[in-house]
């Protein structure tokens, strides 16, 4: 994982938080650098708990979910975050033409090895954003790798690896794991960094038994019993390589 | 690849050949161990061409695929070849609860690390055989792997890696590539190992040009040019490991 | 069904007549509350015959529309209609953001414990617009269930129940029933309701034995020899209850 | 669910525990009749612990399986249970003429409202029995349903509701939950019964999880907040009946 | 049609009548050779009204649809119908090898341009048999045109087209029309040949309305006026030719 | 074909000459009229060998794509060919209401009996515009034949045939072939054509082997031996007429 560069996309301030905090934790603990775009604070679709404080606004919740958000990055060990702010709920006529140009150009300026974001093969049946956002960074990806598409100089990108990680109810969303990945090392942080989120405290039951469900999943389909928590990812492209992996 | 062990299960004589010899010759030629299980010569279904032969016989057949697919194991470097000589078309018959335990034994004897036959997401649709191979290796790995099932007092395995090669028209047997392995540096004994059936030289052509088209996938997919020549393979099972793969 | 809330949204004029107007009927004269939005006339996309009359333009078509679709809402009991009076084909380009605010504000109004649009799971080979209806429909659905979303603060909705009714080609379109219910009793209605629309007397035929071949199916699936006549609708959502059902 | 008679089907002695314990638990605490048939009691496929004892045979695990099923059984409150003593891994050899006229007989004897048994709409990756299970109780209740099959005399049925409980890995076995059961107020009864089968404790972590999680869903769907704890099941046929439900 | 040779193969009596009578007498009224095999009587499972009768037996069952089947085939100009009398429901066990071996050498004595017979696509969701035929005759198929596979010296066929008529529902059952057929100019042969199976006076409308719910669709899809009933098949394979069609 | 009328839609300057190529020159050879509708010159998209060209810039290569695709067109032998010169990479924002039109007229002047362009029951893995042109011909094709769009007093166009020829990477892409089109006799003038685009060397060896894989996959299905080069098309509707083909 040394030295790999990896970019994360999350529709919302926390999504990423819960299927694949692990995994960043784990890869920046083994030295790779994770980029990580936030393009909304999810103010909207993923902040119920915000919104029934007394006196919440648009603006306290959006102050709320950027502070969590970012105490999260810190405990993952995230350095580089950024937070583009748009709209949620729906985000669709957010991802306009000029946001397009301004993924094309953070992921060539990133060049990462790995994209991280929602699953594509599927469709989250409880959250259009997630769709849009999947489809959104895919294109993306594909411009970066384009000779002919021009942004600010910057050399275009070779085929770079493509995840999702899970929607929140996968066998409804077509989600089907691809690659399991073991956290064990760094479930603590995992752990941690969930608490962040006390407001949403049914999601952190709901994501610690699943990182112990995606541990068993691991546990039977490699034979290696000493993995305990695992998230679980789908991937865009097949595996290219010198052999059978 | 050093060392892995590996077992391929072909429904006919040269079905293996076509569409995992380039995968074989380059784990043997980086020290891995191949075991082939050839559960019939495909007198019936596979050998067209033998039977245009003047006076040609059961006999006359199964002894010319014999000799072929010999050669070609030669060629290969496979020096564990087993011939189990059932009936085909249809196989299904014959592949009897004592064959199944045949083949249990056979896993555990190799305990493989990967197991490589016929394709089993999708269903070919030109030869009924092969589906059936898929189903039955399948399930002899389950059992295998499980410790109820006694044979010769042969420990269990542990959950191995299983892996479909390509059938003849893959679209129309929903074949979807989930691994490619570059063969470029045995490119040439894959050539080589085709011309030992010289009765199917149309099929000669078609597997020359399909590992050109998985080349031009792996190199697509990886963004890495030196690879030339390739082999696709469908994945039982998800990944389940250290990073993302 | 008594004091059941059911929100139908149609993308033209007379679709939901045609494949949801018996469960109308029913649900009404078992004192249900249903409340029907019409998304366009259909003047474009489904007004072939109207169009047919000498001397036709947008304005008599959609008057016609207006007139036929106010009598088959009078037929079915329905008192709560209204018409937005989008354009059709294409209709995408008109679901914009303060439509969209309008049916969230319209769900959180009616508050429904259903909702029965075109179906989802599937997709209209014939048809577009029903297509981004569905997934316009869906959207609204979420968004009114979620805090964030105000709206003249009209407080957010439960997630309610959400149905798809039957495209025309129903294999085509990958439409598969979830749910089959028996009209029997209300079927007088939906045969009198049909003669609204003269003009697609192809549909009268078409419809009348669709009720005939669903009412075939409820008795084959249910055992239930009283049912003759029926409709079908896909689920967008699991049963999530107290028993099996 | 007062009167109402189910029986389940299960390939191996523990399998309905798990996957549908607290359902059956709740119908026989209402009145409903259950009837349960197990097939096998798992002694090859499902009992890797019993044969981890020293001087384990197949009579001693089978005694022990026999053992925990029962007091499994009397937990659930279950009076009519029978054991059929099949062999497993494989089973399909086993599911003989004899064997499906004995089901046959035995739906006609129940004469179920509901028939709960492994998931027919995906195939179990992990197990094929389940598969050949699902297949079988299947085809026995069209047969029994069918006034030509004739056994013992015994009325035919009419079409009952059949169901399919989760397999172990339900996204690789493409389960799709079609109904989702809330087990509330049963759950210390299954939280018991899963303490029978103390040698595969990470079997009862890991569908304790799994009842959480399926209440996190019912709760999500239904929007009803007492729901805590619940089980899934996919439905072999659409619902058929007088109302949306 | 003129010349076509036609091979027509049903699991029981009268399923070819329902689903391909209409294509059947347009192909014989336009000089076709049509063969029909009919492999069992549908005794057990298709016979509930005979079976209704007072001191109905398997015999006398049998010889009423043996009468009514040779009365259809009559109306319907087809000359050569075989009836294999297997057992029905189930009817897998009895498609042994001897079956197979008879069914290739009948392919092979009509060597058919066209095989008509149980959808393979999909899988009947009511109807175990139709299945299990579907893919018997299929592997026939395969198998007939196999040289290493002799049948009493009868030369190997080329490969033919496969078809597959519709089954009873067809949503739950996948079925989706690659081909519609036009009926309308034997239409009343259709219905005069379904008279003949009074005792399923609930098919006769069933398939009467069906006939003009694949009217409409030919309409639809050809923009033929002129087309007002039809029958619609599923394709084994693509079309392979010189044009577009 | 002599007489028949034929639209081809192409999202980037030589889409259409690799995949469907052939079979407009044979169409043309043997009478047909064929349209080919350019969408865009694919400068950002498809031109990465051009921009490698010191001191390219978009108008060069918008220059260079025209005259390649205008001698290609010239040596296919069509006649009207437009470029639209839509931008590319995205293509999406710039199909707007204005070219739905342009299309709809488009398709009412030339009034087509087929019209060919990217495959819309798969998804294109690799080009997000090959998808959004595809839906966009298909919704424009729905608009033509409805007779309340009025464009310019042009009257509407019946149901005609739909095709979408193969994207680049066929199985990723869920392209299954619904038609196979013999070339053989045109094939010179495909080779030929292929050589207009040097710059993309690396097409032209994947097309030509595509070219023998779709005439292995001719021959296997047809029987007939004399084809020997193919094109691969997918049908967006079923086959409607008087007999099966």
């Amino acid at each position: 994982m040394e030295g790999k560069r990896i970019l994360v996309v999350s529709a919302h301030a926390a999504d990423y938080v819960w299927r694949t905090g692990g995994t960043i934790a784990k890869y920046i603990k083994h030295g790779a650098n994770v980029d990580v775009v936030v393009l909304s604070f999810g103010v909207r679709g993923e902040s119920a708990a915000q919104w029934k404080k007394e006196g919440a606004t648009y603006d306290t919740v959006k102050q709320n979910r950027l502070e969590e958000t970012t105490k999260a990055a810190e405990i993952l060990g995230v350095k580089n975050i950024e937070f583009w702010d748009l709209p949620d709920y729906p985000m669709r006529p957010y991802l306009t033409e000029d946001i397009r140009k301004r993924m094309v150009k953070k992921i060539r300026e990133v060049r990462p090895d790995i994209i991280i974001t929602h699953d594509k093969k599927g469709k989250d049946i409880l959250n259009p954003d997630h769709n849009d956002v999947s489809e959104f960074v895919f294109e993306c990806s594909i411009h970066s790798n384009s000779r002919g598409v021009i942004v600010d100089n910057l050399p275009t990108t070779k085929q770079m690896r493509l995840f999702g990680f899970e929607p929140h109810q996968t066998e409804l969303s077509q989600f089907v794991p691809d690659e399991l990945v073991d956290i064990t090392e760094v479930y603590e942080q995992k752990v941690a960094v969930m608490q962040c989120f006390q407001a949403q405290h049914h999601l952190i039951q709901y994501y610690t038994e699943r990182a112990n469900l995606r541990g068993n999943h691991l546990r039977r389909i490699s034979g290696n019993q000493t993995y305990k928590y695992g998230e679980a990812f789908s991937s865009f492209f097949p595996i290219a390589g010198d052999e059978l992996v």
